[in-house]
């Protein structure tokens, strides 16, 4: 039954998310309408996923809906903002009733997670893809950019890095895994986890931080671009799964795509803290990597040191 | 030669666009910050174009550019909004040099002229496909809705509607045009005036707005269902085209799409403000067309009263 781009939004999107800062007017008007509270600043940001480029055709319609969700949170993780509001822009072969059904309740499903409010949004028919904007909230000028890394700032990353990449690989059959190792490195794919734990950490002791969607290699270098200054990365420090390890695989890690984990930089002055956060926050572990230099940017294996300045990570339009 | 992401972001959309309201962070992180001024609102949409569904494939980057955004600013204007900031996030076969060239400078142009700032964004490899997302700022509750038109009030349309439809019928070649009409039909299907010119008389007069966007029938539409009235239209008085009129070809007027022409309610009580804005503003003509009424929704022509309460609109997913 063909339905109208206005009866879809209605029918499958409304009220999803709740956020403590409430739009004035969301959905069913040509545009919505926030109030920033006063004292804040509105941090925000866009990303497209597009159907066998950013997931493989096969991904299902919950995971999409999630992954659209998640990759644009992480962008506010990374700024140490709060999320607040967010814009769909949904582009679908045709209108599948069950795939619909699946892709909202998931999306209304994370978007309540992580108190983000949807406000508004379109649909359109051509190639699967998914636009999602996202609006948060930092108290003035607490956000953390790329920008701010220091000489001899501690390197940190959390969680795991390189399970989404061998994800990929092992759905495109390149790779063969253990029957134990599979689900977490497809959830991990499909079912990035938005750093939003760390929100607190950052603005209090993180000097530069970035989200890790291209390989650490390429999206720290950002960090160190933006901020003038060199590193170095201790490959037997990066936390990787034990396959990883046993295969020496350490590439997923270092520049595999999708991982969506923080890497911040933190004055070795918050070590302590570091180290308390730790304690306290056995869902969100950091894991120091290396350090903040004046120049150069390398990779210490067990008997190199790899020169990464003309290494890349993952890129869409890259060779 | 291939491209990343970043550079491709860097080289064609560095400092496209400026505004009064200057973003504190823009373009270069993994967010934007922006802040709002006191006793402002945030007024947000968000619109995505896919090549072939809503501009015929061969349309130039130029006016793709141009679209992409106004259609988005004209979301702005039915909300009585003026444009502050913009993501942009652009889908493409490949990296052409020459097309990104002729987008982004067009994009700047365009942007410069309705002083709005692009702030960040991302590019993809997909069908070609372009999302922007538009921020707004208006007086504390001083937005224009779809909700508040009142049994009686004018039924106002601004410019000229059917041009964009006519001009989409004869790129396909499902009509001819005489030679001068051309240029006026296709530029008004590839280069839509968003009504930002209206923005102060909404804010004064206007009991409700929308942009129209798939044919006055179907969008009118929207502001009787929101507002809880019925309507009549007059199809003598539509502002249109005479190659309409000679051909009596006002189905591209009332449900031809494309036109982004705004469709107000003003009280009766304003007709002196009506005039004097109409003499004062030669290239932002307001056009009356039909009263809200009680229930009903009716189209008066010459020889009939034609019962629209199932009639549609252009429509993405419809029949």
């Amino acid at each position: 039954m063909p339905q109208s781009e206005f009866s879809l939004i209605e029918r499958y999107f409304a009220n999803t998310g709740t956020t403590q800062y409430s739009a004035k007017l969301s959905q069913g008007d040509d545009a919505a309408i926030v109030e920033i509270p006063p004292g804040k600043q509105a941090v925000m940001s866009v990303d497209t996923l597009v159907s066998g480029i950013h997931f493989p055709e096969q991904t299902s319609a919950a995971d999409i809906a999630h992954k659209a969700l998640a990759v644009n949170l992480s962008d506010l993780a990374a700024m140490a903002a709060t999320p607040a509001w967010f814009l769909l822009s949904i582009t679908l072969p045709e209108v599948d009733e069950t795939w619909l059904a699946e892709f909202s309740a998931r999306l209304k499903n994370i978007a309540d997670q992580y108190e983000i409010e949807l406000i508004g949004g379109d649909t359109c028919r051509g190639h699967l893809s998914i636009t999602v904007q996202v609006t948060g909230l930092v108290d003035k000028d607490r956000y953390v950019t790329r920008s701010g890394a220091n000489i001899g700032d501690l390197i940190l990353v959390s969680g795991q890095l390189g399970n989404a990449a061998r994800g990929l690989a092992f759905l495109q059959k390149k790779i063969r895994l253990p029957k134990e190792e599979q689900e977490l490195a497809v959830q991990a794919l499909n079912r990035p986890i938005p750093r939003l734990c760390l929100t607190a950490f950052l603005q209090k002791y993180a000097s530069a931080a970035i989200d890790i969607s291209d390989g650490l290699i390429g999206d720290l270098k950002h960090i160190l671009e933006k901020s003038g200054v060199g590193a170095v990365i201790r490959q037997a420090d990066l936390p990787v799964n034990k396959w990883i390890k046993q295969n020496n695989a350490f590439q997923y890690a270092l520049s595999g795509g999708d991982d969506y984990e923080l890497c911040l930089t933190v004055s070795p002055d918050h070590r302590n803290h570091i180290n308390a956060w730790n304690q306290n926050n056995p869902d969100c572990q950091l894991h120091e990597v290396g350090e903040v230099t004046e120049s150069g940017y390398y990779l210490i294996t067990d008997d190199q040191n790899v020169d990464l300045t003309r290494a890349k990570g993952y890129q869409h339009f890259g060779e």
